[in-house]
């Protein structure tokens, strides 16, 4: 029996991490696809999701407003949110200009984006991949100077609606092109929900366990693949609160894996991740109001397994 | 490089089978909750599915049609289908009376569940388990004079809305007890979708892995119990067309894990299934237009990760 009073399994079959960082990126990558929500919606989203334990939390992103209206504002977002203590808030910036936006509103960290797919940047950004190395260089200059780390996101890492599966040895190269041109860290990003526990597999194999994991439920393998990555060393998953999300930009995409469902699993296995689920419900709620729809999350729906932990694990 | 052309992974780093039997149970478990389909849609379903592989099929129930208006006429549906060259026909039966109904019919298979969970027993079909299992030993007699095997499924395997988690232990007594009682096989069911890997992996390390799951997708965890069960050897899993199904007595219970979904993971996993994909999903189109609303399944709705298999496995 647990310090706790629980009954531990006696053999857990798996290798897994007692330990999982879950980066939410509800109010980034959830948002920009919805209408604009106001700022000070924004901010009492993020508020709730910090509120429920949510250590690492993607804000906003310093884009076009024209290419991306949910997302003007995010500047105010970080400015009336402050400085959360305990909380790392990151925002995505495409370029220089928006990395010295971003800079100037003194969040924690930068996302980068760049993609294994070279037609998906193409139609994306209109870059090819040397153009958003270069991007991404000048980023991590500025940022380096700041003293704030970059985590370069590789889209299309488990495959691409256009090319179809890109080798895992061609996706690596992507990823090792950004930690030379300064990135801190990688995240390797399903991006259209192509990904399969033998695509995590393949890519982990190639990449190692020490990168992030952004997953999506388009073909509903995300809370799958979370899986395959945890029993593989992954310790590092980006989620979106009621699985909000999907690129504006790729056909056929739906949305993240959603946080509500990658908690209450990894409650259950007894992985901690700081969350505490009921408050994360709420936050959700808090969410779908203001969003104006039910969430595509099977946990917000129909709430969790039981409302205490097992005595059973 | 394998025979077929692919690569495979270097290292598969989880023990997977080579292959999955599948029992396809969209016909009973999926079409009770819908309106009453005619015996003709019901025949040509179960047909389209044969063509796409599917082996193994639960075609009805033979249950009161008072109790479940669209499982009545499955005499009529099993002697318009007649034998299908290497298919087993599946029949649900809750009694002796519906167990020499259905073995009047000719069908390969019968299957009679019990539950774990008293108070789901009650509700469901107001009878103890001893009661239950009285039943049972009835329908093994006859079924065993008849030489057609049974399985017992084990309802709320998993956890129990009412009583909570079972200890595995207990849930074990129960399939034990179908055993003694003349049952060839048991499968556990997920009847309400409480099931996560720690609890899969809790009941398997109780009961072994030569047993059949039956998950459902209530908390998004019916693909992710899948795979955590094929890691730990299981080989037999029930699975729904199109994600249809739930128990018209549970509350907050949803689809079955969707086939679609299931075999597109094995296929990139490289699990055998005997299902062809593109032909299941022509399956899952006449469900569709059959039952008249969209289905569940996130690769009918979205389409396979390729049309073709990955070069990089």
């Amino acid at each position: 029996m647990g310090a706790d009073g629980r009954h531990r399994l006696q053999l857990c079959p798996w290798q897994l991490p007692r330990t999982l960082q879950i980066r939410e990126v509800g109010p980034r990558d959830g948002l920009q696809v919805e209408k604009p929500l106001s700022v000070a919606d924004r901010v009492r989203l993020i508020r709730a999701l910090a509120d429920a334990g949510v250590r690492h939390v993607e804000v906003g992103s310093f884009v076009s407003p024209k290419a991306v209206p949910a997302m003007a504002g995010t500047a105010e977002v970080v400015e009336q949110l402050g400085r959360l203590d305990g909380v790392t808030r990151t925002a995505l910036v495409p370029n220089e200009r928006g990395a010295r936006d971003a800079l100037a509103t003194g969040v924690e960290e930068l996302t980068v984006t760049l993609s294994a797919s070279a037609e998906y940047a193409r139609r994306n950004t209109n870059m090819t991949l040397d153009a958003a190395l270069r991007e991404l260089e000048m980023t991590c200059k500025l940022a380096g100077e700041a003293g704030t780390p970059v985590d370069a996101v590789v889209s299309c890492a488990f495959g691409s609606p256009y090319e179809g599966d890109i080798a895992p040895a061609e996706v690596r190269e992507v990823g090792e092109a950004a930690l030379q041109r300064g990135a801190t860290v990688v995240t390797y990003a399903d991006t259209t929900g192509m990904a399969t526990p033998a695509r995590v597999a393949a890519l982990i194999d190639a990449v190692g366990a020490d990168v992030g994991l952004h997953l999506h439920e388009t073909r509903g393998t995300g809370l799958v693949n979370a899986f395959a990555g945890l029993t593989l060393g992954v310790t590092r998953l980006d989620s979106s609160i009621g699985g909000l999300g999907g690129s504006p930009f790729a056909t056929g995409a739906a949305g993240n894996v959603a946080t509500e469902d990658l908690v209450h699993m990894l409650d259950d296995l007894g992985i901690e991740t700081g969350i505490d689920l009921s408050r994360l419900l709420r936050a959700s709620a808090v969410v779908a109001e203001a969003v104006g729809h039910e969430l595509p999350s099977a946990v917000a729906r129909r709430g969790p397994r039981l409302s205490k932990p097992s005595q059973y694990t």
